[in-house]
């Protein structure tokens, strides 16, 4: 915009603008600097990072990407990234990928264009193939929500918590209980998944394989998988999804077939989203520390462009006792 | 990375790849040509955008701004805003404002520094003083979502959305109407409430200033919001909340107290969200096109950047009935 309205060239301002002092004459005349860093002052301008990009090969820019942003969890993650950020000095921007390679190939290509310093990947599949693709192109990234290899990554435990809904339920008598398992390339549906079935295991009960149906983490793939496991006939007494979304999605279902939460079958959710405890059945739920994981994405990140090698980290889950699991209550 | 692995310089690099034919040979020997080409196309590497961008003035990116990625109507928006641009072969980018003024002037810095062609905001306030301040600047953008001052935007119709609510339960026979109405500066949340006001005074039923509480779209938001209501002592026979969020917090209040939805009072939402439906009361909401809005607004900007004066977009609102607002199904 400078350029335009002084009648130089970008590439004359962005100079000047990254040069201090009598340096910057050798990009101008005197009353062409002098203009330029006029106008500059005047209107507010910054150096341009990118120019500057260029000969520092720093951008200060972290690229981030989700599946969707539809989903609050990955919402509430990359705003705990754009805080910590924010804090040490860095900008950042998000996109989704959808969960598809080919979106992930050409968002990452379009972020490394771009010149971001290093990514967080909260979209990474158990297969890492891509991962090791741009970690081979000396791409710096970490992950978020989803554990891939041995890739540095923030998540919570997520058999632990997928234990923790196991022995609740089995404490609470439930014997026939169902899985709406989420994504099966997601570290996040399969270890929660593992996790509730051990559990199950420990108090002798034993989850089918029928029993358990891989789908979409949001209401529709819940909606999607109780069907599914309703089809087979017989109802199970529990139903734990790797999701909140994906249970309140299956609440619908069981109403409109007069099927009680919790009197005939209790629900457990997973993360505790604001719309577990408002619901017209609060659910029971494992909460995991989303805005504290992209956060701590953020901090391995920063280690990893330091040079290090951080060891990931696993928060703690917990689990959040409400109606939709407590027939007696 | 190519610059680091050839052992020339990161503008080296950049100048060679943007330069058709022998013409690069200015900047570097034929051998250093030729190694910098065979490796970027090895290796899949495009021209960059930063350094053309320097020269073309054109980066093929486009920024976006929201108040939070958490809330699904601007999540799904950001969506659309996506795939249209994808379509016209750009790349996006968003980042949170928070819905603060300060927030709004950084980013959007921020995102002119990355060297954006356009941007769209979809947190714009009533008060139009940051716009008018980045559009003297130079910043060509649009509005999605919020509309403000002649600015170009997508939106819903907001005050014919708000009349089709206050209409549905005028008609069946609501008197006593509270508004969750959001925050004060955004269009949504004045529009909405605008409409419904007077759809109700045309059928006779009066809504006095203390029965209309703004506050914030999410759940929180509609649980203070309610609070505030019930804390006058007397219960409305209807809530009409300006987001489907605001609504279902309410819905846990409600619950709590022991007021029944819909047979004490019934609730309306906006958006049409997929909690809506799939909640163990099924929501009674007006539907916006939220995706659609996103994708009318990058129309919209590719207008702008054209240098064309786009009409603004009214997109037409639904009302939903479901059991929330039909104390007799």
């Amino acid at each position: 915009m400078i350029a335009t309205e002084l009648g130089v060239s970008p590439s004359t301002v962005s100079r000047v603008l990254n040069t201090e002092g009598d340096a910057a004459l050798r990009w101008g005349s005197p009353d062409t600097v002098a203009r330029i860093r006029a106008f500059a002052r005047e209107h507010g301008y910054s150096p341009n990072p990118q120019a500057s990009g260029l000969r520092t090969r720093k951008s200060g820019l972290i690229g981030v990407l989700v599946p969707r942003l539809q989903d609050y969890v990955l919402a509430t993650i990359y705003e705990g990234i754009e805080e910590a950020a924010s804090e040490a000095g860095l900008s950042t921007f998000v996109t989704n990928s959808r969960d598809t390679t080919e979106n992930q190939r050409a968002r990452t290509r379009m972020m490394i264009d771009r010149r971001v310093d290093g990514m967080i990947f909260g979209d990474a599949h158990l297969d890492h193939e891509f991962l090791d693709e741009v970690h081979n192109q000396g791409l710096k990234f970490t992950l978020a929500s989803r554990r891939s290899g041995d890739y540095p990554a923030a998540t919570v435990d997520d058999v632990r918590g997928g234990r923790l809904a196991g022995q609740h339920l089995a404490e609470t008598g439930r014997s026939d209980v169902a899985v709406l398992a989420g994504l099966e390339f997601a570290s996040t549906a399969v270890d929660r998944t593992r996790g509730l079935v051990e559990a199950l295991a420990d108090h002798g009960v034993h989850v089918p394989g029928d029993r358990i149906v891989y789908s979409g983490f949001d209401p529709a793939g819940g909606r999607a998988a109780i069907e599914q496991i309703l089809a087979t006939g017989s109802v199970p007494d529990a139903i734990f999804a790797t999701n909140d979304f994906a249970a309140l999605g299956a609440f619908g279902v069981l109403r409109d077939k007069g099927i009680r939460v919790p009197d005939d079958v209790a629900v457990v959710g997973y993360n505790d989203t604001p719309l577990a405890e408002g619901g017209a059945v609060p659910l029971t739920t494992v909460r995991s520390p989303m805005h504290e994981m992209g956060r701590e994405a953020l901090r391995l990140l920063l280690e990893v462009l330091a040079g290090k090698s951080p060891e990931s980290v696993l928060l703690e889950p917990e689990l959040i006792i409400r109606r939709s699991s407590l027939a007696d209550v």
